[in-house]
């Protein structure tokens, strides 16, 4: 495996950022792997992936923020950099059904997610025994309206405490508060069982076999303040047709949920993923 | 080509109904090609389409009907037949935009469509030469909001008159009236540029767009009175990127528009196409 | 759950077959909820799946096979009949990649499969604990060229000692002699990871790669005692591009097989297909 | 309409490739507006595509090639370099199915093509009147054993006095000389009606629906003297079933063909295609 060191960077558009920051890069000696850009022109908006090797890098990777500062400073860049053997940390939330959080332990396992799952919590204790049988840490928290804020300001101080970088709603059956959502922006991955902005809210399943639909969806998006609204990263559909009864939907709607889902933060921890207004560039 | 007839039925659910329906077809000396059925269990409600070959069936077409009454009668059917040889008439109404009436008229010219395309009927006279130069008849009713009513009045005599059985929508960007659309209950398919239930109404592509949306859909749906909200025939996705302008979306949408649009337009008029609620059985 | 029996039929075509099967199951008092049939008008050959409500059927089930002799001579049938209280047992064959083995644990889990999966039959001690850990016992038969006949022997004997109906090869990476497949016709599905008839063989994601395809494939069949040639249950396509190195058409691909493999077990196991000469009718 | 160049540059990889080349256009002042790049770490090649903004470039288009040769000599690349003011032309061969060729013509005229559709050339006459109704001039060239080689000749001609850049083989049932093919590497786009490399050859339709394929597909991939192998720039599948007849084979995948053809012309005209070895790198 080779180091290497992923930049992404957004500011508004100007002449030359494609070479100053290739050039920036090969100056220190760095080899770019990949260099991935966009610019919406309605917008104004230049958004960049850049993938280095670190062999022969001369800015050690702690320092690199800093040296980059300058360049930065003049072209008014948001940026962050990460480095591949960082490997971050997520939680994964889910509530009774266990497909997602399943597929995505097996996914791990098989060497698919660079992460390292740090925490599986839930509302309930159905998936306990999963998480544990895989090596991962289980926690509780059941949810009330009564405690819940102070459930999710435990549930904050846990995630902040073990420095984990995303999480993970892996059907997790709970509208996150507002205060929760704002703490972690573009920090939380959340799959909907529908092809959004279709069958916002609950019950989507049902929804689509009231309407009569012939394909199913599922959306992997960023989380909001605002529900089911944020940066989609993912979305996927699938054949349905009048034998299919709302079970024959939702068994279907599995596959998709676990497919789209496990993109969506692959896509993330591969750091493909940028957001600008309310949309996603996906690098893919 | 074999001679054949289909029989359309709908009734409440009971027992013997398969074996009841497909005894009097062999009975009377047909020979069933296709014996499709549905039962929604939850609804309650049987729906069939059945074909045979008309040589040898000792009943002739225009006296089936009146034979088959006893037995629907006891049940309680709905039904319709159709002949092989008698070719249903479609009308299409088209308005600026000319790819999806292209397409049909192409279709058509390659055998696809068992129909006798009558008419174009558009309130512009952008297509008239693209429909003469297939051979056939445009009206141009042209539309404003003070001739509006007369005009679908002048269009429902010209569809009476003509005995068409079938109205296309193809991306035609008039609302139809309320009476307009009660006169030909599942007469008229609609192309609506989404994946509905999602962007109904104007402009479904820049809606798309601002949403940042990883798929485009079109439907194909029989008009209903509700705006978007008709009995879906058909469906298909396309998976578009950030790089995608909304352009782009229009460009690979009418792909998804033509290829749905014919598809709805062929299963019913092969009539395997049935409705009830607001859903439809496509047995396909 | 409602008791059911579903009769699978093959025969010459003849008129009156729809009409005098389902009249024989309305005759007993059976409430038939599906009458599915196929005609290939080339071949000459009729193929159907009735099933019926056994509610209220007068004849039971053990004595419906002799019931129908009689029938089924007379239009040289072939047939059989499955209750639904009769739960099919299989056995999964596995070497040592998991993702197939445990997909499909996980489905049979979750109610996805109407199976009772007896056994995990393996070359390789890998995948034991897996098994174990669902209670599903695994026995390990490991090959050498020197001992796969009497080893083959051996799982035979087992297999028909457990009355086991289905082999699913989930990724099994042995070639089964001729003796073997030609003991089970029909009754073994494998998963091979190409779109067949293209990459027969060994390595097809490395053949894929070598190629530069632009989609990957996995094909679900049953095995015949000519390699990959068996018919074809299911298949599905995924995209790649010149960004996926092997590795990644591998990854991608395991998502491919596991759907594949799956959908084509659980047609098998709802008595959804049938085959004839080289192919099979799925009534889905 | 903004005034642009394309580069594409393929060389051996090493550091820096990046970094140079986007210096090179900014310090003449380039706004790059597509910085796309790919390398195949085994093979060890680098493939990019640059494209900028004429508009402040120093150095004039015709002069670019001159400019660019000292860094192209250093790191022995490659390159070909496009002004989006010079329309590229292309010849259309079909013979007597209409369809990819109609698809083409109106796509063209829909703005999805950036070409001049300067002939289509036919060994037969079935396509000549819709040639001309689009105003495009046709030439007829007829086959036989005894004259191919002459009138292929006379094809070369025609193509090079014309100064046609790429020749799309709509349908074209000839097999073209190994002459006629080396005479325009990576200028010749065929479609072909299979998902190679399954159903290479005469009747691939037939092909499929004799093996029982679940899925048919098509492939857009540039000549090479061996039949049916050269490097692949698109492909697409869609699905069937028992029910489908050859007839219904050839219908579903006439879609299929337009859709693939159309999509690999447009990558080529954009200049979004490389090739090296057997393959292809489409930055899409």
């Amino acid at each position: 495996m080779r180091q290497t060191a992923t930049l992404l960077v957004s500011c508004n558009d100007r002449k030359g950022l494609v070479a100053r920051i290739s050039d920036f890069i090969y100056r220190n000696g760095g080899n770019i792997l990949d260099f991935d850009h966009h610019t919406d022109l309605e917008a104004g908006v230049f958004l960049a992936r850049i993938e280095w090797e670190l062999k022969d890098f001369q800015i050690p990777g702690p320092l690199f923020a800093g040296a980059f500062l300058n360049l930065a400073s003049e072209c008014q860049m948001r940026y962050q950099v990460f480095l591949s053997d960082q490997v971050p940390k997520i939680a994964i939330f889910a509530s009774k059904l266990p497909h997602c959080l399943v597929d995505l332990l097996l996914r791990h396992q098989a060497g698919e997610l660079r992460t390292n799952i740090a925490l599986v919590i839930s509302n309930h204790k159905d998936v306990e025994e999963i998480a544990r049988s895989f090596g991962i840490p289980f926690k509780h928290f059941p949810i009330t309206p009564q405690n819940k804020s102070q459930q999710e300001e435990a549930q904050i101080r846990e995630i902040a405490q073990q420095e984990i970088e995303l999480i993970v709603l892996a059907r997790y059956m709970q509208i996150l508060s507002e205060r929760f959502v704002s703490t972690f922006p573009n920090r939380i991955i959340n799959i909907h069982h529908s092809f959004l902005p279709a069958f916002i809210g609950a019950s989507p399943y049902h929804q689509a076999f009231a309407r009569g639909v012939k394909l199913i969806g599922a959306t992997g998006h960023y989380v909001t303040t605002e529900l089911d609204n944020g940066p989609i990263i993912e979305q996927e559909t699938a054949r349905v047709s009048h034998r299919d009864s709302v079970e024959d939907l939702i068994r279907k709607g599995r596959d998709l949920e676990k497919f789209v889902l496990a993109r969506a933060v692959r896509l993330h921890l591969l750091r493909k993923v940028l957001t600008y207004g309310n949309k996603t560039v996906v690098f893919d």
